[in-house]
Formats: structure tokens, sequence, C-alpha cells
């Protein structure tokens, strides 16, 4: 850890750390030996258990808007979305690494409230700070790394899907873009609290569920849903090696409410599209299929279509039309 | 890991991963399970292990100008310089994740040259790529995390310096920054391979000292220079409730140049307030200060003050004055 900022007049990651140290964890669990305040963390993982790393970015302007998000959605947000990619594996989440670049304007109320954002996805999902780096900057840059662990071979890659297998996903698909529409339509004034923005402001890692289906060794391949399905059916299918059929009529949309209905929103769209839902997408061989419960740790799955020997990823229209599935997705280099 | 980008056109993610992957290790290393391409990195640390964990900025425009430090440089030394802090434990670096920001613009010719750079300091320093993130973005931006291994029970922390204990550190104070300077005087053309810019290009992570010091159990506390000693001392000083006396006359200062002579370096502020040296920090118990050589791993290491339990941290200047060290090192928030 470099501690760029003094321990002086006020010391950005002094305060990062007194906001989010967490209680160390049970006995038995892994730990952390050393954390905020050194040159680096250390950090035990459990005998048998392989570690997990991944990092993530969320960019001011790219990933979030200082003038739409309220800073405790960024913290919470940058911390959730990162874990993700910890369930996405079938593991969990141990620790993370905070970098962060910040205007000196912003280094008082906007930073006293993304730490509590920060601290509350910290203390729900039970990963505690090990370290970081801070510095000044004009916009506010976020990097997070997360450090998970998950027992050894069980781990749910990417790669692993079967012609056959049957595709599933949790949750509902589209919520969070539908939310985000909300938000940037300068006509609507929507409150910060709205039950329409939940899923696009706190994104539910599914940590019971990746975990779940490691333990049971039920799932053949596994990813998170984060640039929306159209883009990232395709990354699953190409890691593998296989192709897909998704089907229209099977996805759980996101569903529009009442007052939103003469809007353009079209719910089928946001589910294809839609990013930010970090829900998981996996795949099961058909002999398992019927162990696959109607809900795992209390998230619903939906079987929404199977994997093919044939590379293309296509779409069977509710209309009965079946076509080649359009990547449109979330792309920041397009 | 996100792969924002596409695997379409040119996907910046997989062209790292070509340019990056490196051989895996040797029987009863630890090591990557699954690297680039799926969510996260799975990493498998060795029996009896603790993991280092840390994180590190290297922006355009704070710790880099896009104008002045070929693409190269900025590949090598932002892994370099992350790496160093697993020097200051005391361990061997292992793996690290990459977050890169960059402009359309760049993603061609500067990305290759980036890429050569950073796979130079990935070879020289054992630290293959595991994962990452990349997206599009005005400026370029990169975060560097990298994971290490030490033994456990051996990492040598800041905070534990006592009152009695020698000072120490590797190689010479000042020749990052009068390198930096003589880049930053326009009326200086100045070759990319000139020798005067060595330490500020390449900086050389004092890997083989901190794992003596930590394996023969010799140093009290430790940490990298990053920032400059009159910033970074004060900060080993206050992890450990200590103070220190630093003596003028005994600092290895960098040696300026004969062509350099009439300009207006002044080798001992460059040696107390320069930063990115990289080198290392120590303390050693009196009773064991016969046991560091000149050299450690062909480092030269010098003997440069001592621990005291007066908490001030002064200076012994040649003349015999002795004044309270003035923190004029880098602080990206002054």
């Amino acid at each position: 850890m470099k501690d760029s900022s003094k321990s002086g007049e006020w010391s950005i990651l002094n305060r990062i750390h007194k906001d989010c140290k967490t209680s160390s964890k049970g006995p038995g669990k892994s730990s952390l030996c050393v954390g905020m305040g050194d040159d680096a963390a250390l950090w035990r993982p459990r005998d048998g258990c392989d570690a997990i790393l991944t990092c993530d970015w969320f960019l001011e302007g790219t990933h979030f808007l200082a003038a739409r998000h309220p800073p405790e959605v960024v913290g919470y947000k940058c911390l959730a979305r990162a874990i993700s990619d910890v369930a996405a594996m079938g593991g969990a989440p141990r620790c993370f690494l905070l970098s962060l670049a910040l205007p000196n304007s912003h280094a008082d109320e906007w930073l006293n409230r993304f730490l509590h954002g920060l601290r509350k996805a910290s203390q729900a999902l039970g990963c505690p700070i090990a370290g970081g780096d801070s510095t000044q900057r004009s916009e506010i840059l976020i990097n997070i790394t997360v450090v998970g662990e998950v027992a050894r071979d069980i781990a749910i890659l990417r790669s692993r899907a079967h012609p056959g297998d049957a595709l599933f996903v949790t949750g509902r698909l589209g919520e969070a873009q539908y939310g985000l529409q909300l938000l940037l339509d300068n006509a609507q004034r929507i409150a910060p609290h709205d039950p329409r923005l939940r899923k696009h402001f706190y994104p539910q890692p599914r940590l019971g569920v990746g975990q779940w289906l490691a333990k049971q060794r039920l799932a053949t391949a596994m990813m998170d849903l984060s640039d929306g399905i159209s883009s990232d059916l395709p990354k699953l299918c190409q890691a593998s090696g296989v192709g897909a059929g998704l089907n229209e009529r099977a996805l759980p949309v996101v569903k529009i409410h009442q007052k939103d209905r003469r809007k353009k929103f079209n719910a089928i769209e946001l589910a294809l599209h839609g990013g930010d839902d970090y829900e998981l997408l996996f795949t099961v061989a058909s002999k398992n299929v019927a162990r696959i419960p109607k809900a795992i740790a209390g998230v619903p799955v939906t079987r929404i279509g199977e994997i093919t020997a044939d590379k293309r990823v296509v779409l069977a229209r509710q209309n009965g039309d079946i076509s080649r599935l359009q990547d449109k997705g979330w792309d920041p280099f397009r």
C-alpha cells in the first residue's frame, strides 16, 4: 500500500481505514494478518483453498455520473459489482483493496458518504478492506481488487459448457438498465430510494447461488452478467467453444411499473441488452437439470435455453423466428 | 476479470493476455490455475505462506507524462514500482492484475510498446499477469495489483522498529529525482537510454535484499522509499511509535554527472526529498548490526542513522546542526 496522502491535516487512507475496518472473522476462516497501514496487506488463505483474484474499474463519467449517483451508491456499487466476479467462480469474498483518486473538493462530505456506502457493502457482503492507494485527481477514479476463496477444484469456470447443457439465469434481467434509463430521463424526478432504482444502485452479487452450485458441482460453466446477456453469453460460448440457443419466451424479464407503461420501455430489449444486473448465467448437464430447484439461496433461477455444438448464439423469438443474437450490450470501446 | 473490450476487431485484454503470459513456475511453487479469460483468476498459494496484497495507481499527468515517458517505460515502471511493496515486506511476487484505461488512439502502437515494457518487467521480476480490466478513457489510467508470497511469520512490517535500532538504506538516494529533473528540463535533450535516466525509468525493486533480511530475521522494520525519505521515514516512525535521527554525512547520495555540475542540483536535497527511488529503508537491532554485510544480493547497504525513543525525526547536518527533518517528499494532495 502506498499512503500517498499525509498523516497531517487529513489522511485519506487513515480515514478509509477507520471507516471501513470490520471485525476479524471467526476461527477456521482465512484472515487478514496485516491490513491498512503497511506497505502491503498480509492475508492467510485457508488450507485446501484457492485464492480468487479480480479487479474492476469504476470511473466517473464511464461507469457512474457524479451528478446522478449519490456518493453512498458509488461506494456500495463499486464493491458489490467487483464481488460479483467472486460469486461467478462459486467462491466467497475475503478482503478487498481500494484505489481511490478524487478532487480535493471531494475529500470531505463526498468521501464521508462514499465510505458510508462502501462500509455498508463491506459489512453486508463479509468483505473487509485490506489496503489501498489514494491520490488527488480532477475526476473520481476507483479501482477495486477483491480477493476471494474457493475450495480447491470446485471453482466454476466459463470454459466448461458442453453441447446439450441447459442454460439458466438467476433473478430478473433488465432491471438495472430500467433504473438507469429512469435516472437519465431528465423529465423524470425520481427519488434515490425509489424501488425501480434498487437494482441499478445496489446490485446483489449472487454469492449464495454461486457457492451452492460449486459445492453441489451442478454447474458446468458460469459467469456473471455485467454487460448484458447479448454481450456476455457469447463470451461464455467462446470460452467453451460452443454455441447457444436462447428462448425469448422463457426470459425472466424486468417488470415495467404501471406508471411507466406509456413510455418507450421494452422489457425484452432491456433484458437482452441491459448491463449491470450482476445475475449469474450458468449451464447444467441435462442429466442434472432435475436437481436444480426453482430458487437457490432465496433467488429464483430460470431455464432460458441450451448449449449447442453449432457455435452460433441464436435467439428463438416469441413469434417463432430464429435469428443470430445481436450483441448490443455495453462496451466502452464501441 | 471484466473483459469490457470485445473479442471482435481488437480485444485489449486478449492482446494483453497473449503478450504478457509467461511460463508457469516450477514444482513446489505457488501457481496460477486460471489466468486471463474468466471472471477472475485462481491462484494457489504454497502451504505455510501468507499472501501479500498491494495495489498502486500509475496515472497520466500525476505519475507519468505521456509526452516525456516512452510507453515501454510506463509499462515497465508501473509493474516494477508496485512489486517494490512486496520487496518491502520481505516477500516474492507471484502474479499481478492490470487495470488499464486508455484512449482509442492509444490502442495500437502505444499499447504494443506499453505491453513490451510490461512484459520485460513481468519476466525480469518473475511475476506473470493473472487478470485485469480494460476500458476506454481520454487519459491513460493504470492500476496494478500485485500478489506476493512470504513464509508465515517472517514478513517485515513497518511497525516493529525499536529505540536503539540502527537505520539502513539500500542503493543510492535521489537518483530517480535527478533523472526526472533532467527529463523535465526543456533545454536539455536527453536520450531515453541515457544512464542518468535509468533509475527514474527502470526502478529495481530490491527483492533479493528484502527476502534475505526476512529469512535471516535481521530487520525489525522495513518499508520501500517511494515518496522520498523525508516523507517516508516519518511514516515508519509513526507506525512504530518511535522517532529517528538521520545522519546527513552518511547518506548514500546520487552522484551528479560532471556535465551537470554547473547546474542547480543539490545531491543532499535530492536524496532527502526525491521520490521514486524504491530503495529499502530498514531497521536492525543494535546487537545484530555486525551481521549486516556491506552489500546484500549485490546491492550496497548503508547505515544512515538510528531509531530513537523521542518521537521526532531529526537530521544531523554535516555542519553539526541538528534540526527536525522537513517533510518535502512527494504528496499528490499537497
